[in-house]
């Protein structure tokens, strides 16, 4: 069978098409077949070596996909042949808190990812595809919604009403709107193009913000929220917006910290968090658990993901391109 | 100024159109000149000395109502004259967990209720009425709307995708279908009336259950569930449908227990509480902090509680005799 | 190897010693040769059949017990051959919330229990013995504590300077005094025997009352409190003492409903639930999580669980026969 | 009657001793007669204009005192004349989320704060002194013991047998102890004074650390936690200790945010707020609800808070320069 490894080096250009014996399941394991795989801008990371670059090589890359069981080993009773399934990205997190045990168990790096013809994965560490779903939008779940879900409502508890930002219209904010929608609150999002705002506004979005023309957005938005502030804060900036975040929340509210795009190291207004008694949280994905409940509010909304663009298996590397490109709406999906 | 007052004993019959002095404001309180009251089944139990029988007389009735500010007393800063405003049913409640105080400062009985032409109220135990309602809808709002959010919120942490179980068309009920869908919830709602469960599917409800037609409605809700449950119940009906709504619920589910409809003592299967580690939580109405987060919640989703008749001030017995006769969906308000 | 079971019917006359092969472990499994087994109230009833009267025989009794691994099935890695362990009652609740797999999966029935010589179990299904306990004292761990846990902490969220309410001197209530202490309750505990309550009172108790003597004893302990109320109760009796444990708790407080003493069914009052906005939370035992979150507790305090009398597992029956003559303080243990 | 107050410009020497008129209660107001005030590290910036340079001069400085009610306004029923009170800090923060309505109201600035012979405070914005303190123990209540029963248990939720780690021996850190010792934690604390930490230990804490021996301190409480973590820190430092703090911080763990010690800004490893799941919670001292569930633990431990000098009134500002040359363990009190 066919992968995608990083082989002999890091780097876009060493992704190479490579032939694979076809797996066995051991005892409590199951193969998938998959049916489609999408793409994180944390995978982009990984196959340049930014995101660790003691990754020991081949690696084969990709976080997120989904497809069908076709072989399970002994004493799997969880799932069986024919179940279509979605991997879950850290493949040690069931329930309850993440651990180190969970930081070392994730697809796409440190084990071997989606981007395979046919993937052997631990039977607790699939979750069924909810059946108003495609492979292809279901190959979004695991990561970018699966980020969203825990923010908002494992750690965040979000109640309708309540006034949730946005930044960008990456995967996590996009999913972020759709489910923030569904459960009520009210939503501002940002961008710096009007036309994406104009589409997250057809989503459901309730209020736009292009931080280009407002570069101090931290305090437009406070404004807009009639000087209240937010509720909640989903972070996917980092060193470069935390401050902005901060002033734009509430008294007593939580800026969930979820974004590896701009950088590592900041200054951070120290006092604002205490003066105003703020929660700063950190997310990681999400457990079992957490999936598992949001599919049942993707079910109840007949909630699709946005799918921006497919790319076939046999050009899988285009989808890198277009990811490093940026300009998406949503997610890029590779179709195997 | 003009109020109904029950008069030298209890019953609908004592229920008679008095004058009293135009009241003044003391020290922190303000005086709310009445737009609109609404009808609760504890109003009319109270009128006929079933809710509380060593109820002093006369009682001004009415635990709903809303209107304008007209007058505030000295220190008054939360609000102002021009504010229109609902009454807090529980006055002492502002925020926290329920008290003995609490429970012995509600309107409409032990404290004189909004069955007035002005009322006066403290500072603190008024809500300000959200922009889009009239003062007939914002009478609604204090104790039914409330009840349903305290159960499903406050206490239930209800997320999109679960599902909840409502007990007929009632004001308790009906606003718990408005909320519930607007949080994401998958909502089943039982009554003995195609009729009425037609009305509620058209306002969202996505699965319907005639209980005279199925008796052992808790037993068919499971089967509806596909075996697994409901997350919630909000219970009603009290006494006698108690062991349907634990039938009904999933493991690790809740029963909110709000309804005073059917009696006080019952058989209870004490072993499926633990067996099926459920929760039975008692609700008494709400704070207000609970009504704020609640009218945020309403105003996002443009939420209009369901007005069944008014009844002019003049006429307002006759509303008694509405909610006593049943057949309502929603509420019973008296206008003034 | 020998156990002892349940031949042919219930009935503490048929609880035979037997010999059965030695255990192989399958994938996924481990072998535990057991050091102690300890008696629940739970064990007598399903012995006598009148827990569960559809269990299939032959059965091994007794749901907790401790010892080490001597077998380790193909795939094992979170715990090795030479690890002190005790099971996990309900085997298949290691996070989260309890479900009917789980409920489906109890040691000492339906599954095969502890009064064996070796016993097979899921390697996910046992949890590490903290090393200042003997295998006697361990063997005590996994029903009463584990309950009483629960109830205070996972569900509770018990915090210091709160009241705790406890009935009796039972295991579950032994090890909510020892647990309640060492979080910083005050702690409020019943008996009928004044020795007992002074048994109690040298543990850390700070106030007893004899129901004997007090027979109204709800009323009692809410005077005890200076009309406050206690905020949890540990309710081990059942239909017969709930009404009393309703009038204990203070406005918000919550009864923990433990027991299978007192009969199933009961005359309830429904009204006090939600007038004085309780929580009834049926419990059942614990998951793994909350079993090794009480284990840290356990260590940090030093805690030792009380160990009444100890029988060699020759005489295994003669336990049974304490435990149906009460009068013990603590748990009655068999020794291997 | 007397007050010190700074008068003209900021810095110790402009804290003058001045007359006041004895002040009358307002509606819903007391008076407080002081028997004690004690400093808090906040105060001594205050008076040095380093806390906010905007303040409105004269200011009668300090956050924290306790005395008796001399004196009540109309409509005052909450406490009364004779009764022994504590101010709270927060004036405006009874229950419920911080706002930034009580961040307005806060004693010893913006308001004048408890270094006077008289201070009129609303009835709502005092705590009644547990019957065990003094006048000099209870007014080191308001601040430190309520920062660290925040942090510890309103947003922490801290269970027994959970691992603490503190930051030196100020106000805030030794109360944290005395509480978590009381909530049955095991805590590790830092010095850089071996004599502080043998002190520390005498109260209760498990393990100690010198951070002047130790300056990778974060790396070494990992060590010392068997690699675990801690489940808590409560964060005094600021921006210079938050890396080590989270470094020694469980997957999963809270951090937090109490200190003003060490500047406003600093590098913050963002990804390992993400990568670890942690949360960096803000903490504003507290709410009037935390200080009386507080006040219940202080009184079933019998806890005292540690008084390290008492200094008498007329010499108050003797206990500013006490507090700058650092070297307490405990609290600086001002005695009337």
């Amino acid at each position: 069978m066919r992968v995608y490894q990083v082989e002999g080096a890091f780097g876009l250009e060493n992704l190479k098409l490579a032939k694979r014996d076809m797996p066995e399941p051991g005892p409590g394991q199951v193969v998938v077949k998959m049916g489609a795989a999408s793409l994180n801008f944390r995978d982009l990371m990984m196959v340049k070596g930014l995101y660790n670059p003691r990754q020991p090589l081949p690696l084969v890359p990709l976080s997120d996909g989904a497809g069908e069981i076709v072989a399970a080993g002994a004493g799997v009773t969880r799932v069986a042949v024919g179940d279509r399934v979605m991997g879950l990205f850290v493949q040690r997190w069931l329930d309850g808190p993440f651990s180190p045990e969970g930081r070392a168990s994730t697809l796409g790096g440190p084990l071997d990812g989606m981007l395979a013809e046919y993937q052997v994965l631990e039977a607790d560490g699939v979750v069924k595809t909810p059946a108003h779903l495609s492979d292809a939008e279901a190959a979004c779940l695991p990561c970018a919604p699966l980020t969203a879900w825990n923010a908002l409502f494992a750690q965040g508890n979000l109640q309708p009403g309540q006034r949730v930002l946005l930044q960008g219209t990456g995967g996590v904010s996009i999913s972020a709107l759709q489910l923030a929608k569904a459960a009520g609150a009210h939503v501002i999002i940002t961008s710096s193009s009007d036309e994406k705002l104009e589409r997250a506004r057809r989503m459901g979005a309730d209020q736009t913000l292009n931080y280009k023309e407002t570069p101090d957005w931290g305090k437009a938005v406070l404004k807009m929220t009639g000087g209240f502030g937010v509720d909640h804060v989903v972070e996917v900036g980092g060193a470069e917006t935390l401050g902005h975040s901060m002033t734009a929340a509430r008294f007593g509210g939580s800026v969930h910290m979820i974004g590896v795009l701009a950088g590592v190291m900041t200054k951070l207004p120290v006092t604002s968090i205490l003066m105003k008694h703020l929660r700063i949280q950190g997310i990681f994905v999400g457990s079992r658990a957490m999936f598992e409940a949001m599919n049942r509010a993707l079910t109840v909304h007949n909630i699709h993901p946005v799918v921006d663009q497919q790319v076939p298996f046999e050009e899988a590397p285009e989808a890198f391109h277009l990811l490093a490109r940026g300009g998406h709406f949503g997610k890029v999906v590779v179709s195997f």
